[in-house]
């Protein structure tokens, strides 16, 4: 990527091309693609057009995953995965995803026939966001052989097994030991939008993202009493969304005053909820994200101490249950390195940042030493139909993306370079 | 009511009656008798018995309005009217309304056949629930001629107009003007669990209603920035639940130290509600109730000042509406003296209350002095099977009535003394 003219003519066909992906959908005038629908079919095609014009060699994995080889200087070289996620939420944007693909055949595009001494794989996973089965990351899972037979007879809403969306979607589940990473895979790359408003808030285009953040996730239920609004005075009340209330506000300010940490509860419903009557019961969830596994579980079993100690106080009892704790992911340190020098050759700050969000990066690290680009996300606003990315932006993405193959293609003994943290 | 041996016998009699009364119900296996359902003929069949061996004349007006008419000494005599409700929520206990007419019987059956200068109406109320139209107190508002047209066109859930609910309950909607009170009525007298913990938490049978209280019921919308709870850090979000349960506690300290003042949230409800998405939507229910109008304007003006000084700080919109504004509804002054001298009689101490909740002489009193005598709530349970009196403040309630009738029997230009307040 010699100009950035030339960068912002191939931008602006990234975008066009998320653009168009968008139209692939199952809902009319909004976009849903989830796992293994029909328009996934025709989302391939496409993507497979841009492939096939490079002369990569382009498949699909018995996951639905799709892959476009494009061949090293040499043939017995081993390979760099480039890609992101294919399938999206119900109403959603047009770049989650979809952008880190667009963005690895652009990057081959820039190549202008070049080979490097690795081969470059894009892959566009066919699962990231959970929606049809509530189990994320089924796609990159593939890749690092993790969906065992147990995992195949999980069903959707419509009562359709793994297994069977495989077969209606024309692959073989048996093939799916076939999907796994080749042990010549050197590393995986990332590019995606952030989803948050971090960059944007610090005016840069491009982050460097660290590590993925550990996660908890829990439901707390206060009982009280239910009793009558009109009868039932102030002081011999036992009210649950009263405690419930007083707790959420005790985990922001904790959240606000423990540096990185992310503290939120989205959902709260009360019982019996009626407008005239005390609630005996407030059940609320809570995720608890951090950078270190420890602080994660320590923040969460603090904020459970608070909880248990405003029940105490208020007379009510309190249910808790864990529901998820994932552990932080790091990336590979050797390509965060990478990531930031390519970031500065663009001209741009280079910015190290916690993912709070899970990504397909995540799971390929069990693997490969892994590296992810954030792009700016303009008013932070992502899963949903006003999701955008600036031209600017993805221009200093290509930039970057193309320093960092050179840069890769120029380190000796690269495979010792880099470690699975 | 001579002794207290008696009162304790025809106490059992009154909770026995009200348990019968119970099964008369449109549930299996548990109370539900709403306005002029089936199971209510029955109930009128069944008190019609025990108002016909005393001698009174029993009818049932064209708001399903059930009345036994006990004569006085005189054939030209004013009446005073002795009674609740009969109609139940669902899964109801067998106290609340229903212990008001049984202990009106009762209260005619320890005259012993003797005649006062008044005669006495028994009235047991079709409707003050609210349950079956969503709106409370029809039975009540028939008395006082607040049934017009437009009311009659109301339908249920079943779209079953309140005008063809009467029919097919076997009454005439044009005979509603003759359900209006006579002229004659001196005043409506009226016996009802507390429904609370007061009487209870002081250790005391009886209590006079000195007001019902002033209701203001609102709903209050804060909106904030939906946003992804893993991307977007503490110190740039926009959260909705955040705010709206900062407010919660701000309701609950503010009614804390205002005296008198019940301020209750209910119902809460979040969007998008997902636990990992932070709340862009807060939409919350207040109840405020106290025994001065005035001051029950002012807490819901203050509170809606605290909604707006907190969402302004944590920059959230807010809509909020008023849904509901009833005034506080004085008892007649003349007879709550007279409820507490006969409280005393019974060797109880009285304890003028506030009645939190609406009830029938609320609705009375537009037309006639009321006064309301509670009993004690174990538990302050009510709306529950659980819902029960002891045996020993049901012949409380017994002797204070009797007491009472005499006493307004002995007192000179009756009428005079009594003024609506």
């Amino acid at each position: 990527m010699r100009t950035t003219e030339n960068a912002i003519i191939r931008a602006e066909q990234v975008i066009a091309r998320c653009k168009k992906l968008a139209t692939f959908s199952e809902d009319k005038g909004s976009t849903r693609r989830t796992f293994l629908s029909v328009p996934m079919h025709a989302c391939h095609e496409e993507i497979a057009k841009w492939l096939g014009a490079l002369g990569a060699y382009v498949t699909v994995d018995a996951a639905g995953n799709l892959h476009g080889f494009y061949a090293a200087e040499q043939s017995a070289a081993p390979r760099v995965l480039l890609g992101s996620h294919l399938d999206t939420v119900p109403n959603s944007g047009a770049y989650d995803g979809v952008l880190g693909v667009t963005l690895a055949v652009a990057l081959l595009e820039a190549l202008e026939g070049r080979r490097l001494p690795f081969a470059i794989e894009v892959v566009g996973f066919s699962e990231e966001e959970g929606v049809r089965f509530g189990i994320p990351f089924i796609g990159s899972r593939a890749l690092v052989g993790r969906i065992d037979e147990e995992f195949l007879n999980h069903v959707d809403r419509d009562e359709i097994s793994l297994r069977a969306a495989i077969l209606s979607f024309g692959q073989d589940p048996a093939e799916l030991p076939r999907a796994i990473l080749p042990a010549d895979t050197l590393a995986f790359l990332e590019f995606h939008i952030e989803q948050g408003p971090v960059l944007e808030s610090l005016g840069l285009p491009l982050g460097a993202v660290e590590s993925i953040a550990a996660q908890t996730r829990m439901e707390f239920v206060f009982l009280g009493r239910t009793n009558h609004a009109g009868t039932t005075p102030m002081h011999l009340r036992r009210d649950a969304l009263a405690g419930a209330a007083e707790w959420i506000a005790a985990v922001e300010r904790t959240a606000q005053n423990h540096p990185g940490l992310l503290a939120t509860v989205g959902q709260i419903a009360t019982k019996p909820s009626a407008i005239n009557v005390i609630a005996g019961e407030a059940r609320v969830s809570l995720d608890v994200r951090h950078s270190s596994d420890e602080a994660c579980v320590r923040a969460a079993e603090l904020l459970g101490q608070q909880a248990q100690e405003i029940a105490r106080r208020r007379g009510l009892a309190l249910r808790q249950s864990v529901l998820l704790n994932q552990r932080a992911v790091a990336m590979d340190r050797f390509l965060i390195e990478q990531i930031e020098h390519a970031i500065r050759k663009t001209g741009c700050q280079p910015h190290r940042m916690m993912s709070g969000a899970g990504h397909d990066a995540m799971i390929l690290a069990e693997k490969v030493p892994a590296g992810m680009i954030f792009l700016r996300s303009p008013g932070g606003i992502s899963h949903d139909p006003a999701e955008s990315v600036l031209v600017e932006d993805v221009a200093k993405a290509l930039q970057c993306g193309s320093h960092l193959l050179e840069q890769l293609a120029n380190t000796r003994d690269l495979q010792k370079r880099m470690c699975r943290a």
